[in-house]
């Protein structure tokens, strides 16, 4: 390839010294020959019996054109002839051009005939790259035409993209079928397609400087796909390269930041209603047990903790410094943070580029990349890590420990976190604000949560990513081992406008967002409340072995529902064996319908549902189980759950892990059945047959995308 | 019409005496010209002047094509011309034709050359009629095309349809800004469109036997259109029509029944854990101030109640009789209460239809045919009728009355219900149980709901119409008084599966499901939750007066999700007048964003919420507010949940209303906060940006559907 780069370098060259921002025609096709790009075949014939010969190696039928610098309009002087199909009619045509042209104006210098494939048939498509400013270089598919314009079925993948990228390109559109060949017509040479996409994601990024390219129409057939017309546009001005510390650096820093041995905190308070207070009383009552080092500029202890003046004063070691005081003061205490080799600053204070301050903001990215400082924030609530009964925020406490790391770009929407959380007991290991993202972002918690311990599942909220690149990059890696759920608030028109009034942040383009973070295994929550539910019940659902779901329920009518969120969320019900059916239905009445949904009929005891579940969780073609219970006096909501936790547990022993989850239908009295079937790992949920489906369809593609199943 | 009917019914004739199942394409042109529906114009020629004479009448380009029994493959016998493009050509046309038939048969007869207008060009789409078991006669549009076949872009209306059904059907496809015109392309006629899908859908409904039609392509163009090619498929067997009381019947019967002065409860009994004796403790403890007849076999007396042999027994009038009986008994109890001139039986029993035993289904709605008894089920749990502190059923007695009558066809989807409105105390005016549905069915309940003074909306589960044209004609009508919200499941190719081995009903085509439900101004649920919540919210959400909607929100994040939101719901934030502008930023920070959301910013105390929400509802071109709660210490949840209702009532006073629904990002206080806003007239959720703009998307769609805005 090493000759190849050099000829589209020295096509690029001259674009550069000419000051063109787009490439003409044969530049274009240069640039596609040298990587691969299949262009219609072409030639200049200076006789008729060249003209025959050049055709019949390209291959018929073919596209004649006078070439004659005085001869603009050609089709207007008879110099075009299309549909030649053999070797006579070109050596005639060529004569025949001549002819013309010179009838037309005996005048011309005529530099001969050009000879060309002449493409049609086949699907049009179009591949393309673009070059965003969070995600860099984009590779683009989606078929050609008015239609699929209007209904913006294209897809997306970051460049340079592999052959399976470029293979789930073609399954990436709504009108994947036909390009399979429907109604009679010739599937598409899914290879060739392939090779074209891969390409032009390999020399968009070989040459930044291709900011956009369009192939379009590329027609492919059977056998074989050719770009009819190319578009280079160029761009030689450097984008800016954003910094970014190494792996080991970011697991090193970002282990002393949100596990740290000693707190200082910059602006406490001894006074009540100050955030400087708030910051000291729940790291004091959060129960944490490193050194508190409250920083004040004249107090000598602050609740019972003695104080100092500045940072540098202190004479132990601090891991993190948390900073409660104006913005106007942050510059100069970061100094000294960066001199007493604190690695990481949470900075709390707001009145930065939210408020418009972006040199404020600049300032200090620049002091924490003098000093290698990591800052987190500003405009945040600071974070909580659970398992080091850590608090270092203004916010309430909060202690409930578990597997799930949530961060919000947002403090509401952290605020909101908090609630939901300490309202279902969820157990948590961080809760983190990221608001500015001046330094600390997203793939630097993902990096940090990726090797802790204690973090099984990481949420995020976020309304832009500041280097999309670097954090799909990371998530691809993270998301084979923890399941990543992701927010991404701003995603319609309306919501991106709002985002961008918010925090100044560009919006991205949303199907690009969408395409990207499944490329990476992100499972993406399409709503607040899936995200916190999702964070919530992924790290209590075992991973599946497979796809296959059955539903058990005994009530029809949740079947029914059941059966759709089955459909709605990407998950299939299994096709029910002849034996497995036979199995379940010794167990329920000769009504009851066959297949899946198991519909065990409403009005069954306990053993009903007990038998049947068992069976579900023993049979190994059973990968995943939804319940649809429905409350009668036969079996009442804590009899059913306390029943199902006996039989999950009986299989447990046994070394049976499957998933399960529980739609409730009754009283009042499933919510607590609900709730008791969640701490005992079956995520429940009463009045609901989406959730229960969702949340399992999450864990699912998680595994899916983690090639666990 | 009426000369034109006679010509359709002598072609239809003419195809039953044949026995044939479809029309030849001269008989589907002879019935397209009956009904104005444009197909090409063609003649015969006999002579090369007369081609060219009938050419120009038609206008150019046409096609020639030989007519002789004797020549089927035209083509290959050079007997086809297209493209002819003026008189000339047509005359000399005419001689070529000629000339190559009898080079390709010189025996052949040739009858003359058919000169046809030659279509193309325009835009190519779809008119055609289907009948559907459950809606009768629909008329579909679409594009044409493969593409559109593969994304099912395709819409339906009853027929037959209005013109402005007709019309809404061009915007009903994804695809509708092709039809518009996309990159220079010319729109297409939507009037000649509307005219033939119109008068597809009249031919259709005048006559039944035509079981399916396409029209398939449809050429439209900038004048005109098209239909290229004609079928049309018959059925002569005539389908039976389902019995339907009239209005006057349905009202004096339903109102009866729902609001009975005495029931009779059949199979009552002192046993407890009997459905008897359920019914008749729900009954009495309910607080049921009408009579309470218990019948049964021996028994005298049954909780301090006169029990009777038979309803024939009893001396005084009865509205309604509960059946708690088993299966096999039921026919003769109903032929006892149709002596008895009872109106309504509820038909708790099981062990009809659904256990596969139709017949016996079959014999008790041939009962209550004779006798005129409504039957409700069987396969229920009864229903409830708070106002009339009426528990007609075995599940617990419910009794906060309000304005939501709910209706379920399955009893765990009812038994949902219960739970979810006594833990949400949500005000129900009925809770009824449709089950099998021998005879009451979704309409007769909306005929009901529609007059009830109690009712304000209707929320109905089911898993299919057993009269969808019904259904949809009522529903249009009840519509515009009342918001309808229908949750139809079994809408997913699995859910459908579902629903037919569940209730033996056939599932509908969602897509038909969806357009028609559409057409009738009902809101459709796309969950069960959905359904739920919006029972509950929108009686509370005044009607806005316009589609002007703002967000105010304290949380940025939550700005920026609740525009998603809004978006999604199709609401859409109105565009803010710049003096509307200023007045807001009056109140908030400098930095506070401009525009829609109005970003009161993090921080600010109630006076912030409370002046901006004023101006909010003060300004009449603002007709509804979306609030973002941030849970700060300055303005805690119940502060600010205290002070939006001071604002409303403040405004109430003035005359004043709007509908107001909050998103509250906080500490588990906002949970509190939001049921004080939500007791107050202010649908308000916690940890959720979805919810509050889903139900109040769903107001301005009845409000919407009913002219109202």
């Amino acid at each position: 390839m090493a000759n190849k780069k050099s000829e589209v370098l020295r096509v690029l060259d001259k674009v550069k010294a000419d000051g063109r921002t787009s490439l003409t025609a044969p530049e274009g096709k240069l640039v596609c020959d040298a990587y691969g790009i299949p262009v219609p075949k072409e030639g200049v014939a200076k006789s008729a019996s060249e003209a025959a010969k050049l055709a019949t190696s390209i291959g018929f039928p073919v596209v004649l054109k006078i070439v004659s610098p005085e001869i603009l309009h050609k089709t207007e002087a008879g110099g075009v002839l299309v549909g030649v199909k053999n070797a006579a009619e070109a050596r005639k045509g060529f004569d025949t051009i001549l002819a013309n042209a010179k009838k037309y104006n005996r005048k011309a210098t005529v530099l001969g005939v050009q000879v060309q494939q002449m493409l049609g048939g086949g699907q049009e498509v179009i591949v393309g790259a673009v070059t965003d400013p969070s995600f860099g270089k984009l590779v683009a598919f989606g078929l050609g035409g008015v239609l699929v314009e209007v209904l913006k079925d294209v897809t997306f993948r970051l460049a340079p993209a592999s052959k399976d990228d470029a293979l789930s390109m073609l399954d990436g559109i709504a009108a994947a079928p036909i390009l399979k060949g429907v109604r009679g017509s010739d599937p598409v040479d899914r290879q060739a397609l392939a090779r074209i996409i891969q390409n032009v994601s390999q020399l968009v990024s070989d040459f930044p400087e291709i900011a956009e390219m369009d192939l379009n129409p590329v027609f492919a057939t059977r056998r074989g796909a050719i770009a009819a017309d190319v578009r280079i546009v160029v761009d030689f001005a450097p984008a800016d390269a954003r910094y970014r510390p190494s792996h080991e650096e970011i697991v090193r820093d970002m282990n002393r930041i949100m596990k740290p041995d000693a707190v200082a905190v910059i602006g406490a308070s001894s006074e009540d209603g100050k955030i400087g207070n708030s910051v000291m009383k729940n790291l004091i009552n959060g129960g944490y047990q490193g050194e508190i080092y409250p920083i004040h500029p004249s107090a000598t202890e602050i609740l019972g903790r003695k104080a100092y003046k500045s940072v540098k004063n202190v004479p132990g070691k601090i891991d993190v410094a948390v900073f409660a005081i104006p913005a106007k003061f942050v510059a100069q205490a970061l100094v000294e943070v960066g001199e007493k080799k604190i690695p990481g600053a949470v900075l709390i204070p707001s009145g930065f580029a939210e408020t418009g301050n972006v040199e404020g903001q600049k300032e200090i990215q620049a002091i924490g990349r003098k000093y290698g400082v990591r800052l987190m924030g500003p405009n945040i609530y600071g974070f909580y890590y659970t398992w080091k009964n850590l608090c270092a925020t203004f916010c309430t406490a909060y202690d409930i420990k578990g597997g799930a790391a949530l961060s919000s770009q947002s403090g509401g929407i952290g605020m909101a976190i908090i609630g939901f959380s300490r309202s279902a007991k969820m157990g948590v290991s961080a809760i983190v604000g990221l608001g500015n993202k001046s330094d600390i972002d997203e793939d630097d918690l993902l990096t940090f949560f990726e090797q802790d311990e204690n973090t099984q599942i990481v949420a995020q909220h976020f309304e832009d990513l500041k280097d999309g690149r670097a954090f799909a990059e990371v998530a691809k890696r993270v998301s084979k081992k923890k399941p990543i759920v992701v927010l991404k608030a701003g995603r319609t028109a309306l919501g991106a406008r709002a985002a961008a009034s918010h925090t100044a942040a560009l919006a991205g383009n949303d199907k690009i967002y969408n395409d990207v973070l499944l490329q990476s295994g992100v499972i993406r929550a399409m709503g607040l409340r899936d995200l916190l539910e999702f964070a919530r019940a992924l790290p209590v659902l075992p991973t599946p072995k497979g796809e296959n779901v059955i539903i058990i329920t005994g009530a029809g009518g949740s079947g029914v529902l059941l059966s759709d969120a089955v459909a709605e969320n990407g998950l299939s019900l299994m096709a029910m064996p002849p034996d497995l059916d036979a199995a379940f239905r010794k167990f329920i009445p000769p009504f009851g319908a066959s297949g899946n949904p198991v519909d065990i009929t409403g009005g069954q005891p306990p053993k009903t549902y007990q038998d049947t579940v068992r069976l579900g969780l023993e049979d190994p073609r059973i990968h995943s189980l939804i319940l649809g219970y429905w409350h009668t006096i036969i079996t009442p909501p804590m009899v059913f759950a306390k029943t199902m936790v006996e039989v999950i547990e009986e299989m447990r022993a046994k070394g049976i892990h499957k998933p399960i989850v529980a739609s409730l239908a009754g009283d009042v009295e499933v919510e607590e059945a609900s709730e008791y079937l969640f701490d005992h790992g079956i995520p429940a949920y009463p009045y609901t047959t989406e959730m229960p489906v969702a949340v399992l369809a999450a864990k699912h593609k998680w595994a899916r995308g983690a090639g666990l199943i």
